[in-house]
């Protein structure tokens, strides 16, 4: 049997057959119509945050954590220019934030907390007042390491307030959380192709302000990475600057059709949220306990304590559930034994119940009793 | 009418249905089955230019640009640190290689050349015995903006002669022309995945010489583009470091396949001759005239000069050769009005004679007795 395995991982995950489809198709990258498909992302992507008015969306190839480091390199001045960024640390996205930060020689202050809390705008608020030469705070909106949903419109606040900038990583909360660019002021925000939007994996996009644009010609150390520029170039002559993943932004746009004819962010959140329950309800029955309280865990993805039985092994457990069609996903907590399960991608209700129903099994089949963890 | 139009652009290029259905299934980046695909093509690929004894292959995501950049900013070291590149420059991809690396902090010296003549390994010679603070050779194989190919044995020698890193930009050339690693010394050799090797963009990949493997630790200023940290953790744990474009690497895997069933670089090339001879023979049978003269012609991309004919405009002529289900390319001239054919990705000879009938019917179309430019 070769059947298609669904994915419950943070990305890339399962996708539509209609959206693999229309990857059946090669595109010239200067021509018309291809551009006409790169336009219409565009705009439909500055739809999800209603920030047509506010912001520009600037696609970038590559993976999200790509546009993550365009994102700084284009919006933060070197050190030796002023720019200055604190990160809101609470998991390993917001890590990776903070080195990639550092290492393209931007001023980087990392503010930790621990995995298990969301981050503190009240703690953001005495940092700012303790240093005024920060500029920027970086923010992983939900953070995918744990699952965690940081609070977005009280840091979003915190900044306005200071008059500093925001860059918000929403790599696995945008087009399923809402995030209205009208209520919330961020200078940046970036996600990717891979992810809540349901394309496949192969591009990111920034949306930058633009009150800031202009301030950011120049700031970046990179050619390929310089959202200023490959802006500028789309704006002029409606192409990318270098060849596009054709490809993928053919399967994005029909996504986003797809996302669209759902019902947008607001449904994609409801059979999200469905696929959490039905998945932190059919996990908790069989004794299975989440890493996060509830009141702060996005529906996006789910961090689970490893049985406490010791014939529990992830790698054991990760293929009996595969065998079963699950592909499952390691935990990224140094310190405890965990593993995680998306709730996202082209899927429902029942993937989700035959998904527990595998695991289920799959403790059986390794002669463990239940999924309790020690802790 | 809605039929799938045949790409004469130098990538993305036209690629084989069996390619793109590799591209029907989701995969999860993290697991075994996936990784196993990367490690395939990666082993593949090292074949192509004999180089499994002398280079490791890593790959990046994001176009053939990022994976140039990724090379210099992984094999040069900062100017504070003494790296020094000389780019040999015959046209528009030379000259984005020196950008990139004047941009990023590395002290560029650039030696320009005619476009219409292939860059000179006396005159290398001449510059490395004037300028010992030079590090790397930054040499592009195939200029893909006019279509000239490099004399790549002689530069390297050169190079080697002198103790110098060279760092090769074959995009256009790679699985095309042949390139064999027992004979052609250089520390990096670039290309990617929707040029020759005839799969889909969205990857490139940068072979790497093992005896200077060690010494690019710590180089790189982006984390992204740390082509010797995505090897470290390649080799560690046979995944990508971050989320690679899963779909775009299955159609590799595929076109590789094709590549190695076809015959190899030997066929592949022997088919682009053929392209190319059906190509010129047409193309000269109607009046029009190349801009390179034929023994520095890479038979991968032909520039013709415009028709003298006060009636031509590229954009009619574009068109007109569009609706007749063929894509042409843009000259990349800044002095001289031109237009481009690719003569690669999977197709022949019948639609290369095609193209011609095409063009011809366009020049009909468009009043233009013939091809003859005024040059």
């Amino acid at each position: 049997m070769d059947r298609d395995r669904i994915l419950l991982t943070p990305g890339p995950l399962t996708t539509s057959l209609r959206t693999k489809l229309a990857m059946l198709r090669d595109w010239g990258s200067w021509d018309a119509d291809f551009n006409a498909i790169t336009a219409r992302i565009r705009g439909q992507l500055l739809d999800v945050i209603h920030g047509s008015d506010s912001h520009v969306v600037v696609p970038l190839q590559g993976s999200g954590t790509f546009s993550v480091e365009a994102a700084v390199a284009t919006l933060v001045p070197p050190s030796d220019r002023g720019g200055h960024v604190l990160v809101l640390d609470n998991g390993a996205y917001c890590k990776r934030f903070g080195k990639l930060s550092t290492l393209m020689g931007r001023h980087t202050t990392i503010v930790e907390r621990a995995e298990d809390e969301p981050v503190s705008a009240e703690q953001l608020d005495v940092q700012l007042k303790k240093d005024p030469s920060i500029t920027h705070v970086g923010l992983i909106h939900c953070e995918t390491g744990t699952g965690v949903l940081n609070p977005l419109q009280d840091v979003s606040d915190v900044c306005k307030r200071h008059g500093k900038g925001l860059i918000i990583d929403a790599m696995s909360s945008f087009a399923a959380i809402d995030i209205d660019a009208r209520n919330v002021q961020f200078d940046a925000l970036i996600a990717a192709s891979g992810k809540c939007v349901e394309g496949v994996p192969g591009m990111g996009f920034v949306f930058i302000r633009k009150a800031v644009l202009e301030a950011c010609a120049g700031n970046s150390h990179s050619l390929a990475m310089d959202l200023f520029d490959q802006h500028a170039y789309m704006e002029k002559t409606t192409q990318w600057r270098f060849t596009p993943p054709t490809h993928v932004v053919a399967a994005l746009a029909e996504a986003l059709a797809q996302f669209v004819e759902e019902g947008g962010q607001p449904a994609r959140l409801a059979r999200y949220t469905d696929n959490y329950q039905t998945l932190i309800g059919g996990m908790g029955a069989i004794g299975f306990k989440p890493f996060l309280r509830a009141d702060i865990q996005a529906p996006i993805i789910v961090t689970f304590h490893a049985p406490a039985d010791p014939r529990y092994q992830f790698k054991r457990f990760y293929d009996a559930a595969k065998q079963r069609g699950f592909i499952l996903y390691p935990g990224k907590l140094t310190k405890l034994d965990t593993f995680r399960v998306g709730c996202i991608g082209a899927i429902g209700r029942n993937e989700m119940q035959q998904a527990v129903n595998a695991v289920a099994d799959s403790l059986r089949e390794m002669g463990i009793a239940d999924g309790k963890p020690a802790v």
